[in-house]
């Protein structure tokens, strides 16, 4: 299925700054890019960089003050793939591929080291695999309340499961945490996601099951059939759409993810196990 | 019921110190001394308080180094205030004594202000009074491990929460923050305990429910109606039973309760709500 | 000294709320009400305490919803004690009167007990007593940023002195913590400030040095002659001027503090350390 | 030059499990490894992996219970680039090469994003460069005790520069935070270390400055150019020389790094900057 996304973003420099952008949509297999435009206005010269361990892309320019403004635009096909959730079964950790160890690691928002008990006593003997992660998501949707203004950028998982309340940032860090608690990898993924409301970036998890990525989405706000993947990492402390070094106040932004025009769309959520992961 | 009570305590101050005990059993109108004595070695003046707001009774003293030691005994003779579980309301914020505000407020070690959406959330929809508090002492007993070297003099309710493990203390101060966050005066309550085992300095709490402060042991490991009382306070770092000022190292230390020769006394536990509380 | 001092409150009750107050001025000898009056809109039964080991009035009232308003205003006559900072000498910990024990040990938002080194190193080699705690006031206010927005009510001084930001009661959370890992009993103070611009509630602190407790404010916010105290506690956990049970809205608020009329004023800060305890 | 180092480690697995080891020496240009061995008993099949980001080197194996004995030794030659302190300079924000990013943001030991203030302010002031950073280690150095015991596998940078303690693992994740506050890349270093004593794994952190990773070790307790690399990664939760899946206790351990026989060995410790990254 293919998707229109894209953003508006603007900000105002107060004097010399660099900013570090990762708003596009990443190349994957089962995410083609059909087509891609970025305009920055003023115009500067613009550093790219794939990261080749997450195929996050990054954009990195300078700019000497004033206002600053993006447009991304992309269509992208989605081509998931499906799978019964019941079929799906968790990797034991001797057998786990090495390459997704440092995701069963704790991280900033994501204090695995500290959950180890909790996560055994409340999800330990839950059936295993991608039904285990799918319950503990439905705890985190069902214990915690989403609130706008709940939460700032130092909020970790932890803080999160005391206080029961974040937004889709800490939800994605808590999912994270209890994951790897269980010792299942699992990791940080921003998006552009369909059927949020309101629109905007959103934040979602993987959890490493089965020789696949798998996505959830504690929030329940999107279609997981219907997010575009910008970035993946550790935590959210590995994924922002935007940092800068020098003086820069962020002005108003639009997120956009549309199915293409003449695209069939029906009203009902996925219910299949979702992965943009190749193998 | 009498009860012989004591402890034998042993430090070695390397130099001069002044030291502050809370040892000495409460005089309370239910829990009367019938006879006590302390032997402090060596022979040095003693400081006596008995604090207004807590009737908690303390020592202190000065040496100038070397080996400190004390026995206290007393035969106590309790007479707690029994009561149906099933009959003991809550009082409504509104509602309560002025004097029990202070036990409403967050603490060092029970920061119930953090935990507002947890205890609502897990235990606001109990029945209310004396067996909401027995439903969160119980989920407290089923989901921590009481384990020796997992806590420390730094951690408090919260972290408790989060990494279910602790001792007595934690115990008490985790009880203490979720009754608060109900709406439920709670503190803190140290005490020669019947029928711990190994023998040790207890921690406990109490709630404020209908008109008395209740006894809870969400550790299960002592007679609710054997507790002989020390001190009270909002918290473990109210409730000490030996601080100092100077370089001193504590040495081996024995503490007992036992009934008084002559006693009946029956193996069940009592399932009476207990109180040492006049009114 | 004459002040008029007072305040304008509004709330509103989405339904049956009860509310807890403590604004008026505390009755000491030292601070002396020379006429008060509070009116509460609508017209509701006011109860009124006064806690004997603190001085704190509280009224609490119910209303079965809707805008509440109160007006508090109060003339008060100020003659603190006034003595020369650098004669001002600390209580070893051991001589301490037993009554200021409890404002040594560490509480919810002041966590002296993880303090302990840093406060010894850094202050721990300075001159001892008024200048001593002058000093780490001084430390305070000149490493700490007074940001507006940049604390919440969960912010402890271990946050604050990690992230360098605050606002008065911030700033007066950390300063008690310190003095407390100092061995210098420590406590909250709730006052009118003159001089404070842009007028509001302000939070200082005391520590207890030879005798008495004497006002810092490591804010260099308000004049310290001019405080008229409300509250006093262990940190801002017992310090509330308004807390409620049931679902209530802050309003406006207005504050104020200015000299009598006819009275002489300089322009200069007093330099002299400053009591309003009696003793 | 030349060093000999290895361990040996013994473990007792009460059942089956699987551990992962990251023992062996990195294979650099500049730290070439002359001859090596592993001795595993009971001999099992080995699982090998280098990480292609970090170069770590990871040894699997499954044992299904019982004592489990482990002996590595190596010779290596240490061929450091050398620099002169005072002319190796900071490379702006906006310059780093994209694959240090990672190495700026917070992680779970090196909260680096609530240290932003405290570093800018104690050391924002200083010379640029690798003399900033000597700074901030010697600063660690000269305010945390070094003590046993002090921390455990939760304790973090905002952990430890509150109660300034620790141990190597803690000194470094403070000196990457602080790094990383400033703007300096910075990560996690665990090594076999000449001149330690007692001998033991030891860790320090590395931060990018003009081109390449310099070394720094707060703990001033080893020789930076004897300094034998095992593992990188961005705090003490990456690089772990010995983790379990299964219940598996850890017994006694030997660590050696001592230079090859018929070197020539100066007394004296170097002052020159020590880099073992080749550009």
């Amino acid at each position: 299925m293919r998707f229109e996304v894209g953003c508006e973003l603007a900000y105002e420099a107060k004097g010399p700054a660099s900013l570090v952008m990762n708003i596009e949509a990443a190349k994957l297999p089962r995410q083609r890019i059909l087509g891609e435009s970025l305009v920055i206005s003023p115009e500067v010269p613009v550093e790219r960089y794939t990261a080749p361990e997450s195929g996050n892309r990054y954009l990195r320019f300078a700019v000497q003050g004033g206002p600053v403004k993006l447009r991304y635009e992309a269509e992208v096909e989605l081509d998931p793939h499906r799978a019964d959730p019941a079929l799906i079964d968790e990797t034991p950790i001797g057998k786990l591929p090495f390459e997704t160890m440092p995701h069963l690691w704790p991280s900033r928002y994501s204090q695995s080291d500290r959950l180890l008990r909790s996560a055994r006593a409340d999800f330990g003997s839950l059936g295993e695999g991608h039904q285990r992660v799918t319950a503990l998501a439905n705890w985190i949707y069902e214990h915690l309340e989403y609130e706008r203004g709940s939460s700032n950028q130092h909020t970790s998982a932890v803080d999160t499961l005391v206080e029961r309340a974040g937004v889709c940032r800490d939800f994605a860090n808590l999912g994270i945490a209890l994951c790897r608690a269980l010792g299942i990898p699992a990791r940080f993924v921003s998006a552009y996601a369909w059927r949020l409301d309101p629109p905007d970036f959103h934040a979602v998890f993987e959890a490493w099951l089965e020789g696949r990525w798998y996505l959830f989405d504690a929030t329940r706000q999107a279609a997981l059939d219907g997010l575009v993947r910008i970035g993946v990492g550790r935590d959210a402390s590995d994924v922002g759409f935007c940092t800068w070094d020098g003086q820069v106040e962020a002005g108003p932004m639009k997120v956009w993810n549309e199915p293409s025009p003449g695209q069939h769309v029906t009203e009902e959520l996925t219910v299949d196990a979702i992965s943009l992961s190749e193998i």
